[in-house]
């Protein structure tokens, strides 16, 4: 069974995942999610979302956010951005890495961002030059690169141009983004597979939703195809605005428990990050769908103190 | 990405799923359910236990199911047995095969069945007789043959052993039980392998439970090893009675509708299955962890007229 040595995680949690909460979540207990995933040995966190207050209340406070985190050294602190005026926004704010995106179907990049698909890579190439001149680098999501809400199947073929496209225009690496849920561990074996082909010195993440319950198979079908870098978010915050009641991404825990069983390393300490799911649970107010989370009692203060007790 | 063309799935919710409800539920809900599950074009149903009503009164009408349910041709309706007891019930009931399971752990086998795995083996060459003697094929279940609640890790060599000794005493197949969800992807990649090494003639099934949300990752690497049939639970009924709240059995609609997006054959309708799976939660009365269905609006009946519509 074809798996890296290591796994390089993403958490998304603070940003893909409040961003799909119905109500906008306080700025301290963003900044207490944040600075918790920073204690896990995770070494990737998107942080928030540099939008229109007006298009996505949730995220009104990012500047803030970056603002009020205390940053671990070796952590990279990344911001999505949807055109320059966010971009400039993160580079003051100082973020460490930037992330844009674009849909591999027409109908969704409209819905998204009411752009065509050749507008919003024309727009990303002004991001690039900002985040160029400020020495901070990007990369590129290509969102419903597995299916679409509207359009149904995409092609593999347009999703391999994007990613060109993003590369060309300097992203250093390329994400693709099974937006609802609906990649098969097949699909994402050949579509992986391809992408290493065509674009073998461009990194490459994964970034998987359990809609399905298919996260972490899709996962051991990328590992098959060559990939080491996935998306997950803390406790599985956030959902699926196609498909109100289903889950989000992927728990994070959920992969670093799949990945440490199997011998993959991480680098992220599993029951610290179980510590920040609770956390995100309690921030939410609602049961998370992480099941790992949902195996395990919450530790008392006393059995922290001893952690190897409960550790699954 | 290796893949059979076709799997065959044994529904196990009417037992293994109902058996982990806290109350017992009524007869003809159990019979309405297998009614259901036997539309759906599932070849194979785990139907009923004969066990000691006083041990486990969820199944206490076993004989009852039994005699009530409309038998489709082609469906193998499966009866569980613990001892020579249960056997003679299961015959006299005009059950199509027997399910007889054996722990690869001491201390969970005590605590099932209070017996040593010698006497649960020893009891097992009594019912091998029994159904010899009518006619009716039995496989043996080895269950925690992936971990124990109790012990750990479970050696692989006490797997294939207590296999071979299944074997031996006459069982058409083997299926190794991940009571616990507990299983991860390399660890069944690798039993998997050398179990078809072993006894290369002997179908081997495997029985996934998703309580760390692994089951269609060993799924996946189940097949990459060479198997071709595994259990499911409609809807996801059932639990783990180590992890109060997490989930049971894979939900058998989300095995079905991942293994047909990649292309691998099951003989299910999936939209029948996800009406049984509809009906499991009404009749448990709470939500089912089933990812699929979660994903999807229930189809009002005028929708169900016409299907395609609303077949993820």
């Amino acid at each position: 069974m074809k798996t890296p040595d290591r796994v390089t995680i993403t958490d998304v949690g603070p940003r893909d995942g409040l961003q799909n909460e119905s109500r906008a979540i306080p700025l301290d207990q963003k900044v207490a999610l944040i600075n918790a995933l920073s204690e896990t040995g995770l070494t990737r966190i998107e942080t928030t979302s540099f939008v229109s207050p007006r298009a996505i209340p949730q995220m009104a406070n990012a500047a803030e956010v970056m603002a009020g985190i205390r940053r671990c050294p070796g952590v990279t602190y990344i911001g999505l951005v949807p055109n320059e005026v966010g971009a400039r926004d993160a580079i003051e704010a100082r973020v460490d890495e930037i992330a844009v995106v674009v849909s591999a179907s027409e109908s969704h990049n409209r819905a998204n961002v009411n752009r065509t698909i050749a507008e919003s890579l024309e727009g990303i190439r002004g991001i690039a030059s900002l985040s160029r001149e400020a020495g901070i680098p990007w990369s590129g999501y290509i969102s419903t690169a597995f299916g679409c809400p509207y359009e149904g199947p995409v092609e593999a073929a347009r999703v391999m141009e994007i990613a060109e496209r993003l590369r060309d225009t300097g992203a250093e690496a390329i994400a693709l983004g099974d937006t609802i849920g609906i990649a098969n561990p097949r699909q994402v074996s050949e579509i992986v597979g391809r992408l290493f082909e065509r674009l073998p010195d461009t990194p490459l993440r994964l970034h998987f939703h359990d809609t399905r319950g298919m996260a972490l198979a899709n996962v051991i079908a990328a590992m098959g195809a060559g990939a080491s870098q996935f998306d997950g978010s803390v406790g599985g915050l956030g959902g699926c605005p196609y498909a109100p009641g289903a889950s989000g991404n992927v728990a994070t825990e959920d992969l670093v428990a799949m990945l440490h069983a199997m011998g993959v390393a991480t680098g992220v300490r599993l029951e610290a990050l179980l510590e920040a799911a609770w956390l995100a649970e309690e921030i939410v107010g609602r049961p998370l769908d992480g099941r790992v989370k949902r195996a395990l009692p919450r530790p008392t203060a006393g059995q922290r103190a001893t952690q190897a007790d409960y550790v699954p």
